[in-house]
């Protein structure tokens, strides 16, 4: 795990479904809120139905150069449906449900991760998946009480990149309270990362007075957040989980 | 990690500081959005301190019969005091910024989980971390653009549990899209989970026409499930993640 990459290009090596199924077993032992498991997984095999993801993904190309792509979506449909079956009123159309089932979508889907990459394949997030999620509840056709949270491509390594740099613990972690940071010991954490050549590279190609620039001006700007939000907010509502 | 079950119970064995840290920086290996990191990690060992946290969990014993207790929050604090140390113009005080921090700290958390119990650990997950998010922004001291989002007890198994049922892998999958469940369906994925003997006696210790009704009514009601849920609006409000 400590050796660990995003990998975003596979070889044609197609996974199993046996070996799929495994992991996908595997990651459901993962902890989930009352044993409710309140996940769906939407898994995409075909080439066509990954065309038709792709544009909500930005057009990344792991989408369809990976063999599989995974959507993971909170789900209180399966759970909200059994209740009523059996007589009972499920409560469940709410905020606090749809983060409690995010949560445990999101465990599953590391676990998956955990738990594939300790079988020799390679995973990518998607954080895309939060933008467009309209868009991914329309191609997969997901019910009221589900909501696509992230999605995973997996597949062979193509290739072994090299591995990105972290924050030293320090930055991370806090002892019995937070200790909030001065400019200081933000200096001092982000030294290390702000003086890789990469990240100098990285900074000059985008013709940037800062690494912090590189992302508040062009890869997580406060227009796209703010318009994003909105989406995102009129996803939850559209699915029942906000008033 | 198909093996695994929750633990409860811890040992009085402590975990020293050094295994602590070697997890906490595997986890932190785990993908996240940009390699931003917008997560932050409170520890808590000292024995007020975790009474102090108690209360915020409902007094559930893990709080103060563990030896560590890990509360995960999404972070955007640190990146946005950067950004601004650096002369940049960060944009984060919105709902999808909390959406992409709250993927990335609950994989890290996941991640963590899943490392320690490579290493003989136990844990487990406290869902109370969002009902009582306010009380325990309090307790850790959180700035604004930082809210905890799960909380993680860890030590030394005194006990080795039974390990509980998860529903069929169909229950979960579905194959390229969502395929929505029927009534036939339903009765066939609950129906091994519904047999077993341990959840027959807590319908009937309960006093339930179901197991259903256990849920909706003694465990996730509707009506705490809205008081919940206007708590963490406000409390995200309150830390400038939403209007």
């Amino acid at each position: 795990m400590k050796d660990r990459r995003t990998i975003r290009k596979y070889s044609d090596k197609n996974i199993s479904e046996e070996l799929l199924n495994e992991l996908l077993l595997t990651a459901c032992r993962a902890s989930n809120t009352g044993n409710m498991q309140t996940y769906s997984i939407v898994i995409t095999r075909d080439e066509e139905n990954k065309k038709k993801l792709a544009p909500a993904h930005f057009n990344q190309p792991m989408v369809v150069g990976a063999p599989v792509v995974l959507t993971f979506c909170a789900d209180y449909n399966r759970f909200s449906k059994w209740c009523k079956l059996r007589g009972a009123e499920p409560g469940y159309d709410n905020f606090q449900s749809f983060v409690a089932a995010f949560v445990d979508t999101v465990a599953v889907a590391q676990a998956f991760c955990d738990a594939a990459e300790s079988h020799g394949l390679g995973i990518c997030y998607l954080g895309t998946t939060t933008y467009n999620a309209d868009k991914i509840t329309d191609a997969l056709n997901l019910p009221e009480l589900v909501v696509p949270v992230t999605t995973i491509t997996v597949g062979y390594s193509q290739e072994i990149p090299a591995q990105v740099e972290r924050l030293p613990l320090e930055a991370i972690i806090h002892n019995e309270v937070y200790c909030d940071y001065s400019s200081d010991m933000i200096n001092e954490l982000y030294e290390e990362k702000e003086s890789l050549e990469a990240n100098k590279s990285y900074v000059e190609e985008n013709n940037k007075p800062s690494l912090a620039h590189v992302f508040t001006d062009i890869r997580y700007t406060k227009a796209n957040s703010e318009y994003f939000s909105k989406v995102f907010l009129d996803l939850i509502k559209r699915q029942k989980f906000l008033d």
